[in-house]
């Protein structure tokens, strides 16, 4: 099952040019490409005629031809040529996907293409807002995307995960805070005149006693944004001078590939020692490191739960709160998009 | 479901010898070997007692050894022999296939062997004619062997997947002629006054113009032959004096070897250049690479036909005349057997 | 289906130490490790929090320290220690499985703790006793683990499946006796003035007939002891004196890892050259060879029995009977487990 009336991250926006690819998501098969003015289009990856993928076709001006028997679709997914007879049979048509591109992402719309409304897509600004610095990546993982934002809604797995890349162990004896509503859930820690992580510390550039905070916004169906930094203690709290200390905004996003397949894209803005090519590398290495120690775990979690046996139940901490929240929310709106007879993934395999 | 009443290739004369060699068709494993006296022999190949391959044994004169406790076979399946004991218990048997070597291939029926009439094998007689020069090869597919039977009875996808290797775009403007019969369908395509392809304007060493013809029969279940040829503009039409022109038989023939996988058997006999190596050399390599292309489109294809949802549609196209009355005639016969109340495959995965 | 309550080796003892290690018995998975005190301990491989194998974790003092989140267990599987809060929550506990260490081996009780009694773990003491030499070995096995039982049960595969190691054409012609109680099965078979095959002939060191003897006793579930010995033509039946001759007790027991998949022990102790380095290591290589002749067979006959039509029967002959009473005896423990409620595997694939 899949929130389909969604947009998810389809591709970094460079990853898409002249050359058909083939992606998938939510188990749909698509083709990617760029027409000739440079607009991304998303297009079903299976021709109408005998389901040869499109992407093994190839693109002649803004039509893509199939690579079988040379049927030509435009961008609305309308087959406009037959080699060999004049006329297009009645129905001989791919499903056309809506997108958007927006700081430095391609977005996708899966549901229904009368409900896409670009102004849903999160605001990740910051991606490629010059105030900031950012660096990021996309990692395949073997497991169900929910697994991942789980494993966002508890940062106290970052002293276990991450002992040796980000590891702090204050973390997890800092309560949270949870605030919901009825599209996104908030879960504010705040961690008061304590040691940060190697990466803060070195960033901080400073030492001493710290505030840290960690802001994490969940929006519905796996978009999450992290406020998060580190300052000389006593202004790192609320109503503190922010100004003092270094932050960043992580905007992370699952999409789901299949069931059991999703792509975690990430983007890491700080706002110091921005245009540092130094810094860009070193925060490219640490954070992107500690998310492969994400993947490992959340794909052994996957491995675990596949074989599971039946009625096996899972026993939940107080630190669990933001996630069983995230799992309430989420749950709720495929309740509705059921109720609302929204057929579900068509090819989820 | 496999049409087991059918004589199907089994393998080139040249690949069967005195060591045992499994293989599966239609689903049902097979050991393969030749008695003293040269002659083929087909078994099941699974041992009565604890089912492990035959072809794991040995040969021992014309008796085939099992490999674990030396049960002794002849070529009719019978158990002849168990070591340690002066009785053969009843029912001791594996089942033995009718074999006939024709044409430089061994064919073999996987139906009811008192059915199994040699006069139903496919004339493929040109294979080894003197007056002919012949190439081939087999192909193993990973994809069910009717996909490849669509793909030869239209022939205007050279255009768009052989188009660096046979390709010629005026095919796809002639029309095609379909004829059929309760055992065969014939489809003919005549390309007058026109421009051949690479491979075929080389054949004929001559400039100008040409006539072309594809005349493509099926025959039940899944053989083919094609008399395909190019000649002067004017002599390659129907009632045309084809001396003038080069010709080729083409035949090729799908043998299953469960539902998904498949073996392409062909043979490529011309009549021009006859015994030059060279003219050999050439003609294996790019026709051989052409059907290797084909190969991957056609598993592909069969990918996305895997991955289509349920009540998935495809659109007809005028140049699917001849492929859809070659699919109404090979399910009439499935229907037939099912009617017949034959046994499906015993062992299709 | 396996019978949960039994021992089955679990690993040779220098194969666990300090480090967790991940294993599978029976469906269920396992993890193992060492306390300070060098007690061996197996527990759940399965986080009662979210689902991470424990065996991703580290071991603190003598609890293990769950990789994700840090919850904390002890070696009876109780959750001790959760960060973040000072309150374990009630069900934090995962399966604890009885060990016991001997002869070499460690055995674990898969089924009910309650009902483990290290009496019932089989007699293996020649693994270590000084007055014999032993070597051995584990090999898995991509089949199930009565497979190699049957395997085991009749001696006369050796002519065929051990042609070229251990094979002497003579044990199939000489008969088997089989005893039998509701907990074992013994079959014997004497061959007298007979030819020893290659291993044999070497160990005993004389040319000359010889009498022979294969005492194999089957104990529930899958468990085997081998009397194997070769003496002078006189001295080797029953009665006589076998100080005479050579002799090996062979320990052999099959550990099922899930349905599919089981792990072969072996342990050949001899009473001649002991102490002797060559001795050994011909010892290993003669009969680790043999083994894995075996595996390979044994392998082919899962996968042939895999693809075997529904209702397929066997052919049994009388060189079966040890292997029909040691099926016997085990359908009867599985039935007895069965109307006993016991529940199946819990996390069979």
């Amino acid at each position: 099952m899949f929130i389909r009336d969604a947009w998810y991250i389809a591709a970094w926006r460079n990853e898409i040019g002249r050359t058909p690819q083939a992606r998938k998501y939510c188990g749909e098969p698509v083709v990617l490409f760029r027409r000739e003015d440079g607009a991304a289009v998303a297009l079903e990856d299976r021709c109408c005629h005998r389901h040869l993928p499109l992407s093994k076709g190839r693109l002649v001006g803004d039509v893509l031809q199939c690579g079988y028997h040379g049927l030509e679709f435009d961008a609305t997914g309308a087959c406009v040529r037959v080699p060999g007879q004049t006329r297009v049979p009645p129905g001989a048509q791919v499903k056309s996907y809506p997108v958007v591109e927006r700081d430095g992402l391609v977005w996708i719309w899966i549901g229904d293409p009368a409900r896409a409304d670009p102004a849903a897509i999160p605001d990740y600004h910051w991606i490629e807002d010059p105030a900031w610095s950012a660096v990021g990546g996309s990692i395949p993982v073997n497991a169900h995307y929910m697994l991942w934002i789980d494993n966002l809604m508890d940062l106290t797995h970052t002293t276990y995960v991450h002992a040796t890349t980000l590891g702090a162990d204050a973390i997890c004896r800092a309560p949270i805070k949870t605030e919901r509503s009825d599209k996104w859930i908030r879960i504010t820690r705040w961690i008061l005149n304590d040691e940060p992580g190697i990466y803060w510390r070195s960033a901080l550039g400073k030492t001493g006693p710290c505030d840290r905070w960690q802001i994490m916004d969940y929006f519905l169906p796996s978009h999450t944004l992290l406020d998060v930094g580190v300052a000389p203690a006593g202004s790192g709290a609320p109503g503190g001078d922010r100004s003092h200390g270094v932050e960043a905004r992580v905007c992370i996003s699952l999409t789901p590939i299949d069931e059991t397949t999703s792509c975690y894209h990430w983007s890491f803005a700080r706002n110091f020692r921005r245009g540092d090519a130094a810094a860009d590398q070193k925060t490219q290495d640490s954070i992107g490191r500690a998310y492969i120690e994400d993947r490992d775990v959340i794909e052994a979690q996957q491995r675990s739960l596949d074989r599971a046996p039946p009625g096996f139940k899972m026993i939940d901490l107080n630190a669990d709160a933001g996630q069983l929240a995230v799992r309430r929310l989420y749950e709720a709106a495929l309740a509705r998009q059921t109720a609302a007879g929204a057929r579900g993934p068509i090819a989820a395999e």
